[in-house]
């Protein structure tokens, strides 16, 4: 029996916050009902672009309760239930599913770093998987935590039937691609941005959870298409267009630039928590002529 | 008008959990007494000894409260307030403050740090510093965290009459050095492990937070003591005697390491919380060998 | 009118040595005309697998001089001459130029590594593509010089006509989509190892400088064939099975491991320079076994 | 037998080379004629500040020759000999041993770096050692080649009676430390910059190689001076006065800032090798600032 697993693009929702620095759950309704009509296969709430780590644990279940509610069946929801401790990430992980949540995003603990070695890493992520009533995504972030789980490592955490998938940040190539050539069919191995999408389908990739997917997400579902209908041509050609706006959603402007870019669009993006800094007018002028120039604001109106 | 600046030894003490994986806030506190009759000047309570990423929030106050109550006045205390977020390092800092700690200990914020500039750093710490009614001090932890603040930002951060003081667990003498040579003489540089305990006094430090001091407050007491007399050559060697012995609670077998010596001489350690795995046997027959042979658990008894 | 840029499957070839330490010309030159009869585009004499950085000046020529007479037209030669200063490298570009070599491959200068902008960078290129005779590529070998170009800076030194090509050793998927989209048409962006060469291909790439060429040069080759031909599934499925020899001969046992499979596959290999260590029995019988489960050995006798 | 250890303050001197890039002999000569008669207690020739990755194996050997006749054993003569292979460190070892010098020092292999271990990297030096006429001094430079020797590995070098010390640039006190407490006693543990000298001393360290010490001999030999007369105060105190300066002609300026510097105080420096940039005339301006607020160029005409 296959394992339900991840498939196509998501987008890693930002969260947003009023004036007065707290949650605005409605704006983040607005949002993910947005989403439930475009062409993303689901979103994921509280990944990296989602400050996860600027959030009270009453706050992560606001986000997840509220996103399941807004997106209603009509996508997949992906809920970032990683935090440092093992007994901390069952916790929450049982409370996502328990929410409504599709599938349970986990990153891997890094505080500690030095200290964890294959063993603590297996051992947490089987842990957790045989908790959890939903499926389990491995998250590696390395820009963020200094941890790249080597291949063996995710190789030996794979072999879990709870363990469906992983989102791999870093874009290198023959990673990506020993990750498929070594995991089951039924495995996904997604990529964590939108610039390495098309190589990482190439590759065996499943699809992806794009930070550009929250403003693009009719460009970043068509590099799907395109390579599954075998049209690589065309599909390196868009790629290739998507990267300049993501490289401004991502590490140019960071998540200001994204929540930005996401104003532009007709969604609501705010300013993140300090210590983020919010954008700035010079950056949010470059950020529009970089999305003008993709073509992305003309068809934002049209999701 | 001087600041209240920390001077001397403190312990950034462990925090202890039952075989359930609860907290045992009973071990905390009679633990807290033996460092109260202690030669440490004072405690740190959730430094990153003290497992304080993989702790809830509720879990925090309730260690800051027991161990104030333990110390009774007896010590100095300080309680490691720094969360991602400005807003939640704030409120924090608030709650130890009410809780009766002396001083908070704000470790720098470092998930998204490709996107924190200087700006961002004294922006945050400046903030933190206006809202709170007890002394902060920075916490740099580089192998850690991946932020290693520049030395002119510590700068920056320092003009703030409310911020007294850094603990760097780096070690590298040029940086101690220019931090006391270009923060004014209240401001204490700490040094944050007892390997360079010594070399921080000479370069005009005002003592540490030592993991060995957990173990052995006596000796770590004893080199700054020896360094006040001005007899370098036994501050050196009794430096040097303890090097193994930090070694062995530190970078050798990490807090799963210093737990188990803590075992040893009599107070009460137990295991980390996962994915932090906890000392193997052969492990603790090193340690045992390792601070037997440093004379350590000779005196243990002997506060 | 189009620069003459490389195109293809290229080996990094060994330089070898006799027993005494000394160059051994007469195998060099057999190897090499092993390889001029093969599937192989071409060889680079020189790269990081020809231990560069262990000779001499006047070893360097001789292996240009007998690599260009044992190839004798029929394959491209490419000549590593980068040393770390402008002028040192001006000179060997010009002395392989005089001997017959097709191409200079420059490697980045590292050793200031701190000291070096993007100007200086600039300046160095085109000061040696304005000297050379011949075209010349970049060498990106991040993992032994600590320099990873920004695309910007290749882009910026791309602009000079004879400045044909980069090698990249990374295998950074965005990085490479980004070069291929940011350099004219006629700049060659070449992997530089057989991990990626189908992602590498699949972005607009142009070929690579591969160590696995040297041992597996059909192999290789059909891969590029497959793609050119729309067989995607074909050429990922080669690809994947070379994974494993690929490792075998560069990042699991490096240098001393691609020699011993030359051994094998009916080559001269021998050991390297000191202090590189050669390959032990165990890791020869490694190589031997991964090397028969890719099919390598079976194929070998038939170039 | 005590080994010949070195012992005090070196200049690792800078190479000088004409307008049109070739080796200024007569300046290198007259400039050493001058720290003969410094309060330095010898030069090293060809450490990174001699840009020895830019020289030919001729060039080396003119400079050793040169040098050693300009001091004409008023002090002692260190000389840079490591190359990336152990046969060519030997070489150039013998050579150096018989042009006079009176120590080699031998740079770490990196380019490999992947690839050394413990092994390679104590037979490399073993063999140098066994080779060597004259006492062999290991010398790490991490912020240049990445290689930073763990403490025992260096420990396991230093048991052959050849090699008779380390410099060590990276300033970690703990490092510097537990160098000298696990080496023998006539093993010099030297620093490899000014910024530390007077920790390396405090920790047991006997002198420096150190590029302040090309233009502020007397400031640098009296921090030695005033620590061995115990007066840690002074000491402390022109250690911090040497802060700015020592910056401005390491990593603040580079190679480029020592020569404008050497310039100012009557000394000849000129510019570095390409890719090397020359300083700027405001950068000049800068490094002129900061030598005359330390007092160096006041008394840079009295030596």
């Amino acid at each position: 029996m296959a394992r339900v697993h991840p498939v196509g693009v998501f987008a890693p929702v930002a969260t947003t916050f009023g004036s007065d620095g707290e949650l605005d759950l409605a704006h983040f309704a607005s949002n993910l009902r947005w989403y439930a009509e475009s062409a993303l296969d689901g979103v994921a709430i509280m990944g990296s672009n989602g400050e996860y780590v600027s959030l009270t644990p009453k706050e992560k279940l606001q986000l997840i309760e509220t996103g399941v509610k807004a997106i209603d069946g009509r996508k997949k929801v992906v809920a970032g239930t990683g935090v440092e401790s093992t007994r901390g990430s069952i916790e929450l992980t049982k409370q996502a599913a328990e929410l409504g949540a599709d599938f349970a995003l986990v990153v891997t603990p890094y505080y500690y770093k030095p200290r964890y070695d294959k063993t603590a890493y297996v051992r947490h992520y089987h842990a957790i998987a045989d908790a959890s009533p939903i499926p389990v995504m491995i998250y590696v972030m390395a820009a963020y935590t200094g941890v790249d789980l080597p291949v063996d490592t995710v190789v030996e955490i794979a072999q879990h039937p709870n363990i469906v998938g992983i989102k791999d940040s870093g874009g290198n190539a023959p990673k990506v691609g020993e990750l498929v050539a070594r995991t089951p069919d039924d495995f996904s191995v997604f990529a964590g941005s939108a610039n390495f999408l098309y190589a990482a389908l190439c590759l065996g990739g499943k699809g992806g959870i794009l930070a550009l997917g929250n403003v693009a997400p009719t460009e970043c579902a068509q590099i799907v298409r395109l390579f599954e209908q075998g049209d690589h041509t065309a599909a390196l050609s868009l790629q290739q267009q998507m990267l300049a706006p993501n490289a401004a959603v991502t590490s140019q402007f960071g998540i200001a630039g994204l929540k930005a870019a996401m104003d532009m669009v007709g969604l609501f993006g705010g300013d993140p928590r300090p210590p983020l800094l919010p954008a700035t007018d010079g950056e949010r002028a470059k950020i529009k002529e970089i999305m003008e120039r993709a073509g992305i604001l003309d068809r934002a109106s049209a999701v």
